[in-house]
């Protein structure tokens, strides 16, 4: 433990409401909180160079354990030298346990006695995970902040089954914590317990006592009605003491961030920007612009007004929507910036009305902001 | 004519051999001869943004007026204010003229009376390319060297047929230059005449009389046995005037250009480099390097030893390997960058040694390089 390099501290906290700034010391550098991490799946944010996400203020970005560990291997990554130098990141790499995919990706999971087995999507081979394979898998990527095996339900699960899962979950983070060693990266517990107050505030309080590096907000936005989804955010997050980060896996559309931002959320991610991006859609303050839309043909203004990315400085709409046509590379590349720009631009908005006290202000700016609404 | 900023001064002859430097003034910027130009079909040199061609040193790309033309338009290209404003690209700008994409990517084309009808590979509406459209069509890009409509021939076409293409050629070429007005940019003539020793040197001749700004070495490399390549094309370059720049359409391997560079030769374009980037291969000194070779799995190397572009300072043939094998948009562009720069890089070379009086030193580095070699 005296080998540990990952501090949290809160730096501020807002007087209207629960949000905080905070700092992260990793073996790989600092972060401010709040903090959008962007999704590198297979150790590439994908049509991004890590010069370009650290222009863009990208400050970690997350790696998948289960694509890794089926392709290339981790052991090519850990003879490259740990992720960070096989795919030339310097800062931060948050890394998932790979449970999620395995549990997801997966009609053929079967959950055995300390671990589960599952196929390849690739091609079928078996594997298998426990919660202390996935925590050494991480390490010897050299991850700045693993994430323990859990096992997600889906939202409509049952009590019973549901209970089953959390208790199933807190006996491996048990065994993951006792894996970890004198490594220099942290360790995140994650609560579970479903669409049930009762099970989410247990698996809390007993993940708590395990005291973690930090704290996972699980099984939440699976598709569970979105009051739901941000009213359990509440209640979980204030099972987990101040000075434990908090991180709200998978959340990643701008109001919903806002919102899980003033409950005391500090980092959060999500493949939709990056996503999006490649099918043609930017993030703009109006809603999402679908570039592929006949009415940007001759538009010669950027995708959004007041953007300083650089696809907005450079190029319109009526190009990147003749690039997204042709299918040529460079629109998922110039859309992958301006979304990512966005969200990274987002968050420094946040923490700077955190700074002011005026987190309302940027509230008020996504009222009535319908996400889903196309432009 | 008075409007015109094109001009072409040879700086340096080669005493050992017909090699020459020279430097192009075109009205977007001056250009170093020999010089090879990347091809940028649909307004994109595929994978790349121009800020990284020019960091390769990239002086010259070319745009397909055929491709440009069916999308988004021309209209949309000279709303935007032309073609190096849509795309972003501030150098100059070579343009075909269609010609050859009309003859080679359509089976259903008709030559009438002072042009060619041809259907669109996109939607198969019917279209129409005379010589004066499709200057007029360069024109409103505003291409800075600007190509003839010719009719290349199969190289197996007989004897009757190409010249009577070549006379076509001819005719083509009175009415191409009679449309140029006070364009600033330049108009190249294009020489014909297939395999035939008699027609080349009689369309050359005739070329000549019209005084075009640049002279293109056409019907060449496409699928001729190699040394005849290279016999017809220095019969080619010795008609053409020292004081006239001198193209070959469409030669890319790094032999071929030396060969020909030592002939007199100025100007390459060949989409050869970006293609086989984006299938996975590589061009380094030792033969094509393909990435998918499992050989590489665990190659912590750069693609090419000693190599100073921006993919081999920072990545290894592993990580490359992996990002090609799963689909990772990075892999395309880091083949890309590498490929560019070695063609960019052999041009400077090959400058430098024009300068030194030491052409035939690269030349030997070439010696018994089999360029289809596969490592």
């Amino acid at each position: 433990m005296e080998n540990k390099k990952f501090k949290f501290k809160v730096i501020h906290e807002d007087k209207n409401s629960d949000a905080r700034l905070g700092e992260i010391i990793t073996p790989h550098g600092k972060i401010n909180t709040p903090v959008f991490c962007p999704v590198g799946t297979r150790a590439t944010v994908k049509a991004m160079t890590p010069e370009e996400l650290r222009d863009i203020g990208v400050q970690i970005i997350l790696g998948n354990t289960y694509h890794l560990y089926l392709r290339p291997g981790i052991d090519v990554i850990e003879r490259a030298g740990g992720l960070h130098k096989f795919m030339h990141w310097k800062e931060p790499i948050l890394t998932d346990s790979g449970g999620y995919q395995v549990f997801s990706l997966n009609q053929t999971f079967k959950i055995v006695k300390d671990g589960v087995e599952f196929k390849s999507i690739i091609d079928g081979s078996k594997h298998f995970f426990s919660p202390q394979k996935v925590i050494e898998l991480q390490k010897r990527m050299g991850s700045d902040i693993m994430m323990m095996l859990d096992e997600p339900v889906s939202p409509d699960s049952d009590y019973g089954y549901t209970k089953l899962a959390m208790i199933r979950t807190l006996d491996w983070a048990r065994m993951s914590i006792n894996s970890v060693g004198d490594y220099p990266g942290a360790l995140f517990g994650i609560i579970q317990g479903g669409m049930y107050d009762d099970l989410r505030k247990e698996c809390s309080q007993r993940m708590l006592e395990l005291n973690f590096d930090g704290y996972s907000i699980g099984g939440l936005s699976i598709g569970e009605p979105r009051e739901l989804t941000f009213e359990l955010t509440e209640k979980t997050v204030n099972e987990i003491p101040k000075e434990k980060t908090r991180y709200f896996m998978g959340l990643g559309d701008p109001e919903g961030i806002i919102k899980a931002v003033s409950m005391g959320v500090d980092i959060f991610d999500c493949v939709l920007a990056t996503r999006i991006a490649r099918n043609g859609v930017a993030i703009t303050y109006e809603g999402k612009l679908n570039i592929k839309n006949f009415r940007y043909k001759i538009d010669f203004n950027p995708l959004m007004h007041d953007c300083n990315c650089y696809c907005c400085k450079n190029y319109s709409r009526a190009y990147i929507r003749h690039l997204y046509i042709s299918n040529e590379i460079l629109a998922s590349r110039l859309l992958t910036t301006h979304n990512l720009h966005f969200m990274v631009n987002l968050m420094g908005e946040i923490r700077k009305k955190i700074k002011e006290g005026k987190l309302s202000e940027i509230k008020k700016k996504f009222d009535g902001y319908v996400w889903k609404k196309n432009i």
